[in-house]
C-alpha cells in the first residue's frame, strides 16, 4: 500500500454521502478529418448541463503514453496504483467468463488444442465452434474435479478458449506457460518459476493429462494448453480502505469481475443500456459507491465506427438524468482509458472526466469534452487519485494535520 | 532528505537575490451563488497588476483531494514535501503558545482537569477562563522545574489548555496520550508505544503525579491530561537546505513557531496588518528570504464570512505596495491551504499562485483568481516543489547536468 493510499485509509470516515461513478469505456477520443472528438461531435444536452456544476480535468490511467489495457484502466479508476496493483491475464480472462476467484486461488487461460503422439498439430483445435468448445468443457468438468486435495472450476469461453482455477492450499502463480508457441512441436510442460511454485507447475501437467485421458480419441480438441497463470491480485477492498459499501453494475462480465476483485458488490445491471441507468436506483439504498459501466463506447470504437460511438454517448447523455435524479452527492463522468474511433483500439491520450458536487470551483464551463477539459480546474491527474478526490467531495476525509 | 530536496540543495548557490513569499492563510475559495470565489471577488487592483507580470498556476499542497491542516500547509509551502515531514500535535500546539522548542524535547499538549479520587469527573476542568488557567500553570512552573535531570517548561493557553515541553536525554514521542478520552472513569496513564519511549511515559506519569500534589485541595483544577506527543519533526533548515536567510513575519504565534521549526529567524511583525507589511522594510537588509503571513483571509473563511473575507484580500491588496516597492528579486503570492467561506473551513481545493520575477512569461494574464490561474502557464503544482521554483527566478539555482 503506497502512502497515499495508506493516508486516505486513515483519514477517511463514513457520513452515508452516496457517490457514483458513471464510466463510459474508452471514452477519450481524437478528431476525425472533421476535427472534433466522439465526445465533442456528441448532441450531450445532459452532459453539457452537467459541466456547468462541475470541475473539469483529465485522468491519466497509467503513465504518460503508456495505453491501458481494462485491467489497469479499471483499478486505477477504482483508486489502485497499476504500476503497484498487477491484474494477470488469466485473472481477467476469469473475470470475463464470470468466474468466481478467491484470494489464494489460481486461474489459467485455457486452449483447447489438437495434438498427434507427442506433437501438437494445431494450437487452437481448428478453432471449434463456441459450442462445441462448450460441450468439451462439460465433458471436462463432469470427469476432472480434483486433483490432489485441488479443486477444479471450468468456465467455457469463444472458440477454443476456456478458464481454469485451481483452488487449493499452497498454490502459486509463478508458473510458466504450458504451451510452446508453435505448431509440429513436442508440448511445452509447466514449469516452476520459483520454488515456491512447484506444486502449482506439477498440479497443471497433472490436469492436463488427465484432460488428455478424458479427450482421448475426440477430434479436434483432445488435449489443451494453459497460459497465464495468476492469482487474484492482492488487493486490499474498498470497504477495508474506505469503509465505503461499493457496488458495482455492469453488464459484461469482465467488468463485473473487475469490480468484485476489489470487493464491490455485484448488483443485477439488466441487459440492456435503460436496464443498466435504471438499475441505479434500484439499489440506491444499499450502497454508497455506485460503479456504472458502459462498455459500447469502447465496442464501437474499437471497431473504428465514429459516429455509432458518437450515438452510444448520445444514448448515455438521455439516460444520465436517471442518475442525477437521484441527487448523489458525488458524481463522476468518465471513461477507463481512450479508444479513439480513428485508431480503433485503446489508446494512450488523458481520459476526459468531470466532478460535479456542491463544492466545487463551477460556473466555468458550458459543455463536457476533451478541448473543454484543458481548462479545467483540475488540471491532469492520475487516474488513482481520483478515488481521494470523490472522497475529498464526499466529505468522507479528516484534514490531514492540525 | 528526497531526490529533489538533495538536487536543489546541491545546485543552489547564494547571490544576494531577495524573495518574499506573501501567504493568506486559507486565500483558495468557492464560488458563492453570486458565481465568483472571493479572490476573484475582491476588487484588487496591485494583485491584479502584479498578475500582468506575474506567471500563474495551482498549488497542491499535500495531494488531489487531501485537506491540509495548518501544519502540512505550510511545510509545504517552505519546500517539505508533508508526506515525508509530519507535524504532531502537541508540536504545532507549542508553536501556537510560542514555545521554544529544541530537538530532541518532547511537547504535549495539556488540560487541566478536575478528579474526585481516582475518577476523572471533567476532563476540561470547568473550562476555567484563561487568566486563572495561567495563574495554575505559574504555581506549576514554581514547583515543577524537573523529573529526573528532564528540565519541564510551561506555556500557557487558551481556558483549560496548556503546553509541557520536556527537555532531556532519551526521550521518545512514541508515547500513547495520558487521557481516558471519557468522563467518570479513572486515569489512563501515559504508556509507551515504542521500547525507546518507556522513559518518556515513566517521566509523564510521574509529572500527572507532581500537578496532583502541587494542585491538591484545588478546585476546580486539581490533575492534568498529557496528549499529543511530539518532538520538533527532524527537518533540515532551509539555511543548511539553500544558503538563505530567511525571515519570518507573522502575527500569530503558530505561523511563527511552525517558520521556526525550519529554521527561519522570528522578525518582529507588530500587531496589526499594517505593522506586519511595514515589517518587511524593516528586516530587509538583514535577509534574503521573507516569508509574511496573514491570518485572517482564513479566519473569515473558517466563520463563513464571505464578504469579509473579500475585505481582507482588498486590505492585502492596498498594503501590497509596501512589499513591491522594495523591488524583491521574487514575489510569490498564495495561500498555505484554500478556506471557502462556503464551506466554513479548510478545503482539498488547489491554491491559485503567482510567481513575478524579470524572468516570467508575462503579459498573459489581467487579474489573478482561481479562474484565471486554470490558464497559467505553470499548471497545477506539488507546493513543496515552489521553492525551486523561487529559488530559479532568483538565479539562485546552477544548472544540473553539462
Amino acid at each position: 500500500m503506497n502512502k497515499r493510499m495508506e493516508m486516505l485509509k486513515n483519514l477517511s470516515v463514513e457520513n452515508g454521502c452516496k457517490m457514483v461513478l458513471l464510466v463510459m469505456d474508452g471514452l477519450g477520443g481524437l478528431p476525425d478529418s472533421r476535427g472534433k472528438t466522439e465526445l465533442e461531435a456528441a448532441h450531450s444536452p445532459n452532459l453539457d448541463s452537467l459541466a456547468e456544476r462541475s470541475e473539469l480535468g483529465f485522468l491519466r490511467m497509467v503513465d504518460v503514453g503508456i495505453t491501458p489495457g481494462s485491467g489497469p484502466g479499471h483499478l486505477s479508476l477504482f483508486g489502485y496504483d497499476p504500476y503497484e496493483y498487477i491484474v494477470g491475464r488469466g485473472i481477467l480472462e476469469a473475470c470475463g467468463v464470470g468466474a468466481k476467484v478467491s484470494r489464494g486461488d489460481i486461474c489459467t487461460r485455457g486452449n483447447f488444442c489438437t495434438c498427434d503422439g507427442d506433437l501438437i498439430t494445431d494450437r487452437r483445435a481448428g478453432r471449434i465452434p463456441t459450442e462445441q468448445s462448450a460441450r468439451v468443457v462439460e465433458k471436462l468438468a463432469a470427469n476432472i474435479k480434483e486433483i490432489e486435495d485441488v479443486k477444479i472450476t471450468f468456465y467455457p469461453g469463444m472458440e477454443h478458449r476456456f478458464v481454469a482455477v485451481f483452488s487449493g492450499e499452497g498454490l502459486d502463480e509463478r508458473v510458466h506457460d504450458a504451451d510452446p508457441q508453435k505448431e509440429g512441436v513436442p508440448m511445452l510442460w509447466a514449469s516452476a518459476l520459483a520454488p515456491e511454485a512447484s506444486r502449482m507447475a506439477d498440479i497443471a501437467n497433472k490436469f492436463i493429462k488427465r484432460v488428455q485421458e478424458v479427450l482421448k480419441g475426440d477430434k479436434p480438441a483432445n488435449s489443451c494448453l494453459l497460459r497465464g497463470f495468476s492469482s487474484a491480485p492482492n488487493i486490499p477492498h474498498l470497504g477495508e480502505l474506505y469503509g465505503i459499501k461499493a457496488a458495482a453494475l455492469a453488464t459484461y462480465p469482465m467488468y463485473r469481475g473487475l469490480a468484485s476483485l476489489v470487493g464491490m458488490e455485484i448488483e443485477d445491471a439488466g441487459k440492456t443500456l435503460e436496464d443498466l441507468f435504471d438499475s441505479v436506483k434500484k439499489c440506491w439504498d444499499r450502497h454508497n459507491y455506485f460503479y456504472v459501466h458502459v462498455k459500447y463506447t469502447d465496442s464501437r470504437g474499437e471497431d473504428g465506427k465514429f459516429d455509432e460511438k458518437v450515438k452510444v454517448i448520445e444514448q448515455v447523455d438521455s439516460l444520465l438524468p436517471k442518475i442525477t435524479a437521484l441527487n448523489p452527492d458525488v458524481l463522476v463522468v468518465t471513461g477507463d482509458h481512450s479508444t479513439p474511433a480513428i485508431m480503433k483500439g485503446h489508446s494512450w491520450h488523458d481520459v476526459p472526466f468531470m466532478i460535479s458536487s456542491n463544492k466545487c470551483r463551477f460556473g466555468l464551463h458550458k459543455t463536457f469534452g476533451e478541448n473543454e477539459c484543458r481548462f479545467g480546474t483540475i488540471g491532469h491527474i492520475s487516474g488513482h487519485k481520483l478515488i481521494g478526490l470523490m472522497l475529498a467531495h464526499a466529505e468522507k476525509l479528516n484534514k490531514y494535520g492540525a
